[in-house]
């Protein structure tokens, strides 16, 4: 069974889906699916686990506790370390988001 | 610190690039950059943990020992359980093919 990321994305484009892949004792991986302008969760991320997150296409913007604000476009990664708040505060307005999320203990 | 997936591509083109992302106790991310034409392990893999693979860009074919065949082109992912003995026999010519790779007990 082979699926593809970038294809057969979900019909309901007036919200953000988070699609689980693979689900292990210590580890579980998700595809992310934000289409354009679709409402953005307003709380702050703060999570138990560690999160390695990648996007696939589009860009999406986080924002940190601390202030520091990144830009992540296809291609790029990030490591979040658990308790490490962030939210997501724009993505691209044009074009569905897709992000890969592998959650996982340290 | 971002890195992109996509570019800071390794110099040498002569072979396989095997690049930890993230190692953790019970899981690790590995880039792995195949340019064209380079040559392949010949030998089968039997991996002593789970595999999820995707390519990111380029494409590749696997076997696997029942003889299955596999083809991976850009987006699309497998899950390689433990064990399951597989290798690469082909890689795009054109192109150099990038992979992700996220390697986890079950």
């Amino acid at each position: 069974m082979i699926e593809n990321l970038l294809q057969q994305l979900p019909l309901d484009t007036s919200r953000e889906h988070f699609e689980p892949l693979i689900n292990a004792s210590n580890m579980r991986i998700e595809r992310i699916v934000t289409p354009p302008n679709s409402p953005l969760n307003q709380a702050w991320y703060d999570q138990t686990e560690d999160e390695w997150v990648m996007v696939l296409e589009g860009y999406g913007v986080l924002v940190f506790d601390d202030g520091r604000i990144v830009t992540l476009k296809a291609g790029d990664w990030l490591n979040i370390p658990a308790h490490s708040q962030h939210r997501v505060i724009k993505t691209d307005p044009e074009h569905t988001t897709i992000w890969l999320a592998v959650f996982y203990q340290a």
